[in-house]
């Protein structure tokens, strides 16, 4: 029989980012913390989102108790909806985070099914041998939570997405108090965000951003755009704050910005007075200097609100001289390219951009180094294991915990799938579980997989080239073809040789096997796909993907 | 006929990071500024390199005097075999300029043919009505230069690409004497880098880095790994400096890195006794602590010589405990993922990483805010052209000088492609001229373009589905097929259905069009695919590529 155990099962989200999912599981309960996506590598060409392969929750179903999230961020919740399709847990959130959960859930027509429980910060919820208890944390979204899990072997904290902000915009400051009080009590283990490890110092304040906003704001002439997070609203607090100090209509612009945004302010998490909302369509009816949008697109994401007004195929807005734009977001790397093509196109159009390399208008949601050394020293856990972070930054957050005085053997650097299992006999971490990712690409869940993905970025390095003939299956002699087709390879009036040319060493190559009786016609497919694909590469260095087709006629 | 006038021709390199060339015209003289290369954006699959349209260099050949170049870096060097072999000119730089430039011409073999020019620091090449000095500059790569073109219409001061550095490490500063005497002397047109404007206060001098190295090398026990940018000599230099004070041989690796160190030891601008470099063969036959390597691979390039000993691939160095890696370059926007890929692969092996965002060990070649304020006070230009850089830099270096007091009207901020052509009548710049860019795929130039990379993009994304029938010529009845093939759309095991689907469906609509007598294979094809295309983003949600073709038997 197993001794009594109690394992911290990572499903995602270490060593990488995005993609946070955690399972605890101890005698017959598990429970979920988060079940959020990834975004797909530059390389996963046609990929929409990424999502945690959850195997091990479907092998061990009848233990799960339900899914406790720490917040509404898509790397959090956003694989909700493909995870209670196949397990229909109980989901417990705050308010705000199934209010996001929720506009999920109707998307995919499944919300009547669906259990969501919301839970008020301070509030714990008592399963058979575990209880867990919603802390709240300041985050870049509001109504952030930790959660800590109380064990029959010890307390686990888990942190969730978390910063030390003394003046946050709700007012609503990480509980340290409380943490403290944990650490009174005794933190078996503690799991906590790495994101910024690798920051020095304390991050700023949210409440910085707002007075930045209204110093900008006060000298603006004409129509404010600024473009930031749809799910932070903090900052779009802070936005519609200095648009009402200068007497500024708000209007919400892009899909996820109207839907939060109405969620939001639904909720009461979002405070703005009736009179100062205005409708998208009605912007052009007030005067330029009463007028604020907020819109999506801060990553320069083409499709979105501000690339659309940039490049003029807004459906209401398009530019007006006087404009200012304020992009108040940071790029996530590897759109700081996207980000720029914006920014240098709003430019030519001759209005005004402010971003962040020229003022301080935007700040992280993330713990910085000093902060974290508080919640450590705080907490003061017999275990610690990093979490929400490249492995680099699991490392660094190793590090800082050990110059804080933890023993190296109490630390746990692990990736996903690495079980962390905690017994009388102390902590092992050799076991693993199944984990991996599924694409998700239009309505397809993991029917695209690496062989689909390394075929795509095979036709996109150099096209392809496509061979047919048709053979007479009687006597075994073309009867027509071979033709070439190719896309992607090269110029069709550049490439008449290289066609001809290919048609050429096709048939001969044909021929030559028709003439040996080699009838297996996978066997002639390679032969001439080989031959073709030499010629190619020795004639232009290049690869595209050969397929020659036969057709027995 | 034409009034005196002088041109200034942007064939690349402004509002855009890159592929900088220039061509200036006086009479029936043209002299060309560099010649570069700028690298493709991630959508532009499969393409090598971009490089410039020179068709207006071609149509006036025969008034090109020469081309001059400022430094020998990629992206004002690398397109020059294209041209020198559609454009024989005598090209005229610095001895490592022209050192890296000689490299090129080998590879193309047209060295032999090429007619290179070396000139000195502060030296003046004389044509007909130009005069060009070459006036030495600091910048992230040893003996760059500005240009001072001596016009009968006035002086045109061109910096190349430069930074202010009081304590450059060869000693050779920006030579702000000869600036602040073509200031007073007169200066009709500065065009100065832009690159680094959005940038405040003064870029940190190239020594301080040299002074992070000592103390990282002064406590490392084990083999130094520096990943570094192969031109930048300097940072070489004090790489090697550090190995010698602390007793370590240096091997240089990567392909690159080998041919641009010793083309800078053998012209004398980098300096290490013989004694102190090692073949990076013979690293093994050392103590650890006695070995440095500097290799290429900084940008976190996969095939690169970094890459290739995180993941185990590099024919000859493979990581041993202990091992120091630094990474002494910052990720050029859109290569963060790479370098990230990297550092976590090192962490995972074990090995400590010093990067930029934990150490002062990158700095910038590129002039900030208070240089490029100094140089414009000491040139005081009648009128002012921002060059290099996107068009946010541009924008931005147009308001500093306005700031200085320029008046907006001497100021222009022009794009790739349109003249600033200055007459006594003062300056137009309505005239434009053809330019362009070709893409380098393999052998080929200019042989992939906007159709076939958009061919690229598209199979990339879905995939593709390729349809074959064959048709009897004589009844026009279906005697093969339809057969389907599709790569990079769907797991062919989840696609049965689908793809017998799509069977059904081509075979209806040919039968169709063929009972129509329908024989125009276009619009039967075209059909095809219509329905074919139609039903496929019904059930998936996707557009692959879809092909029909007909065979004629």
């Amino acid at each position: 029989m197993d001794k009594e155990s109690l394992k911290v099962i990572p499903l995602g989200g270490l060593g990488e980012i995005g993609k946070n999912i955690t399972a605890i599981e101890y005698k017959d309960e598990i429970i979920v913390i988060d079940g959020g996506i990834s975004f797909p590598d530059e390389d996963m060409y046609g990929v929409d989102l990424v999502i945690p392969d959850i195997r091990y929750l479907l092998e061990n179903k009848n233990k799960i108790k339900g899914m406790f999230l720490t917040h509404g961020h898509e790397d959090h919740i956003g694989a909700i909806p493909y995870i209670l399709k196949q397990i229909n847990m109980p989901v417990y959130g705050t308010r705000l985070t199934l209010g996001l959960v929720e506009n999920k859930l109707k998307e995919h027509n499944i919300l009547r099914e669906s259990k969501l429980k919301p839970v008020r910060t301070g509030q714990t919820i008592k399963l058979e041998n575990l209880k867990i208890e919603f802390i709240g944390v300041t985050h870049s979204i509001a109504d952030s939570c930790a959660l800590a899990i109380y064990t029959p072997m010890g307390i686990i904290l888990h942190t969730g997405d978390f910063k030390i902000d003394y003046t946050p915009i709700d007012g609503r400051m990480t509980n340290l108090n409380r943490m403290a009080a944990l650490g009174k009590k005794g933190v078996l283990l503690l799991m906590a965000d790495s994101t910024n490890v690798e920051r020095q110092g304390h991050s700023i304040s949210e409440k910085s951003i707002g007075e930045t906003l209204k110093r900008i704001f006060s000298g603006a002439q004409g129509r404010i755009i600024v473009a930031t997070f749809a799910s932070n609203i903090h900052r779009m607090q802070q936005i519609a704050d200095a648009s009402i100090a200068y007497n500024r209509k708000i209007a919400f612009s892009g899909r996820s910005m109207e839907n939060i945004s109405e969620v939001a302010m639904n909720l009461g998490y979002l405070h703005v007075p009736d009179e100062y909302i205005i409708d998208i369509k009605d912007v052009n009816k007030y005067p330029s200097e009463e007028v604020t949008i907020i819109t999506t697109g801060s990553q320069g994401e083409p499709m979105a609100g501000l690339s659309r007004i940039a490049y003029g195929s807004h459906r209401l807005i398009s530019i007006q001289p006087g404009d200012l734009f304020i992009i108040s977001a940071s790029p996530i790397p590897g759109n700081d390219k996207l980000v720029s093509r914006v920014i240098n196109q709003l430019f030519r159009k001759g209005v005004d951009v402010i971003y962040e390399d020229l003022e301080e208008i935007h700040v992280s949601g993330h713990a910085y180094q000093e902060e974290l050394k508080l919640i450590h020293s705080l907490v003061k856990p017999k275990y610690f294991m990093p979490v929400h972070g490249e492995y680099r930054h699991l490392k660094h957050h190793r590090d800082l915990a050990i110059k804080l005085g933890m023993k190296p053997e109490s630390v746990f650097t692990l990736e996903t799938g690495q079980v962390l299992e905690i017994s009388e006999d102390g902590v092992n971490t050799s076991k693993t579980v199944h984990t991996g990712v599924l694409f998700v690409d239009g309505i397809g869940v993991g029917d695209v997989g690496n062989i689909v993905l390394r075929d795509r970025r095979d036709l996109a390095k150099d096209g392809m080239v496509t061979i047919v003939v048709a053979i007479n299956k009687e006597n075994y002699s073309i009867v027509a073809g071979p033709d070439v087709i190719t896309r992607g390879f090269i110029y069709a009036r550049e490439a008449e040789d290289i066609i001809n040319k290919v048609k050429e060493i096709s048939k001969e190559e044909i021929e030559r096997c028709l003439e040996k009786e080699i009838l297996e016609w996978q066997v002639l497919k390679n032969s001439v796909r080989k031959s073709v694909e030499h010629f190619l590469y020795h004639k232009t260095k290049r690869n595209p993907s050969v397929f020659p087709i036969i057709m027995e006629v």
